[in-house]
């Protein structure tokens, strides 16, 4: 999407054919490129957090190993570079997942043919997650106008959480790709952008990129939804999520849950927007099966922002010893769930609508 | 309440006739105490929050009242004190009551005779605000026995939003009442405290208080509470309230409405603690009839707290020119509030229930 009026991914290749990110532990406060040159460069791009998300992650571990291809295109090289990349984020199931995509391709070559295929390979990781955003926006897209229609043409009112955007995408993103094509489809639309405590993912990074395209938007604290529901000021939620079991129980950043209910109270639709490899086709219920990690307090006990001095700096909230619990996740029981848009066409939250949508995985 | 083992009070006199306060302002990272010595004093103290909390507020304003009587108690210096203090926070509905109070007992009397009474009166209305509030942990304390029998004897888990504590008030709190209670009690109690931004009170006063009482508890992200309730880590939450209406409806910091959703969905009672002047009679429909004051952006654009070297400062988490909402309350319909715990009693969030309890104040 635009930054100031100019078209980014968040990773790409120049016409040098160096390859670059956003570095994205500065924003908001600071939209840092910086070129990845080596193996190392991406393993600490990725362990260290330049990069985050998981479509992200892949593609930026696809170019990691076409750079070192282009280094040392050797058996010995490739058999490492997916050790040393895999390690980086080990629980990343996006970064397995495009590391297998470049052995399939690169194994079978002989070395001088490698570095070649995977940069191509690593451009098409990138341009089918593209795709994917991009058509999941267009199924969006159509929920929006809707909404817009029975508005007669009155602003339309979308309230998300946590940051899906397209920082954690190639482009696009994934909750935010049905927003960014209503803003291209001409119609009025609103974000209201939960802050997302602890780590303010949507104050720092939501925020960010629909200032950045120029977006209307209004940042809110992570309680305030429920009242702008209550009061018709949501027209509808949408959402990404990290894991949804097969029969679309809805695992997502710590809070989602809570918009769910005050969706449901008051009659807003409430989306989930994801790409179809998110769906666990081998968990049902998600609140008794899905594992949510806990986290250190010190993300609740601190908050990250930028100094009057301009520094970024952590500050504390509450009193020396305070102990804090922090699970980073919840799940939203499908009953919750008016639909889940996905690059197939929107779902309903429930097994047998999503195994008609993906008969191929859908466990029987 | 105990600060390291040592009782206070959050207004008091010294032996020397000397009124001194906690200044609020420096909590949780510093416990200044301070010395009120002249009307202006206390028109500081009021007006820039050195003290907040309803009453609280009316208490300071009665000593006020005394202190500037001890020192001119002419009829003219008792006319000013009342429009110099009222004029500091003219919203606080405890405060005109309080002033109404001194006046009530003052004008009648002779100069030379008003000091001492106006010391007696003040002392009284802190005394009273002390009793009501113990009275309404009494009644919270049977809720509390019950479920601590019910788990026979195990571990009985309190979610509270906001500080509705001993620091808003001259003794015990309203909602934290019935822990200190229940502590007393022996009950194996534990607080899971919202931190409740934007203004952070949960994690400055309720922590603060909390660790200074050495009551088990835990701060979490006002995002943490509806996981929490889903997988049966919250036995009751108890809020306070800024105004309740004749039925029942609570309004209350913004964000009490999502947890009383959660514990609707997830079978977890929801009390709320008041006294019974917070009871507005002559309100019905809390969510049609409150208006919701709507406070600066800045509030959620940046957040508070000490920084490394340990001064007290404000960082900005999002971007430069993010436009933000800051709705500061939200209303919790009695159909979700399992109780209210008054100084005379639990009532149900019904206007019967309340009528009955308080027959004299009822609009018939």
């Amino acid at each position: 999407m635009k930054i100031d009026g100019k078209h980014f991914r968040s990773i790409w290749r120049e016409p040098s054919g160096e390859v670059r990110i956003i570095d994205q532990r500065w924003l908001p406060h600071e939209l840092r490129i910086v070129p990845l040159n080596t193996r190392k460069d991406f393993a600490d791009a990725i362990r260290d957090m330049w990069v985050r998300g998981a479509p992200l992650i892949g593609a930026t571990a696809a170019y990691g190993v076409a750079v070192q291809m282009a280094a040392d295109p050797s058996d010995t090289s490739l058999d490492e570079t997916y050790e040393v990349l895999h390690e980086t984020r080990p629980t990343a199931i996006n970064l397995k997942w495009a590391l297998d995509e470049m052995n399939k391709v690169l194994k079978p070559l002989a070395p001088q043919l490698r570095a070649e295929a995977a940069f191509a390979r690593a451009a098409e990781i990138c341009d089918e997650d593209v795709e994917t955003n991009r058509q999941i926006g267009l199924h969006g897209l159509e929920i929006i106008r809707e909404i817009a229609a029975k508005k007669g043409g009155g602003r339309v009112n979308v309230l998300t959480h946590c940051n899906a955007g397209w920082p954690a995408t190639v482009d696009w993103g994934t909750a935010t790709s049905p927003v960014y094509h209503a803003v291209e489809d001409g119609i009025d639309i609103h974000v209201f952008v939960d802050e997302t405590r602890p780590r303010n993912q949507g104050a720092q990074l939501t925020s960010w990129e629909l200032i950045s395209h120029g977006v209307s938007h209004d940042l809110i604290v992570d309680n305030a939804g429920g009242h702008l529901m209550q009061h018709g000021e949501i027209d509808l939620v949408i959402v990404g999520t990290d894991r949804t079991t097969a029969r679309g129980d809805v695992c997502n950043k710590i809070g989602t849950y809570l918009k769910a209910l005050a969706a449901k109270a008051n009659g807003v639709p409430f989306y989930v927007a994801l790409p179809s490899p998110t769906i666990d086709w081998t968990v049902v219920d998600g609140v008794k099966e899905i594992p949510i990690e806990e986290r250190t307090g010190e993300e609740v006990t601190h908050v990250q922002g930028r100094d009057p001095e301009g520094k970024i700096i952590s500050v504390q909230i509450s009193p020396d010893g305070t102990p804090a619990r922090n699970p980073a996740f919840d799940v939203t029981p499908a009953e919750l769930v008016t639909g889940l848009i996905t690059e197939r066409g929107v779902s309903p939250a429930t097994a047998e609508g999503l195994a008609a949508m993906f008969p191929e995985f859908a466990v029987q």
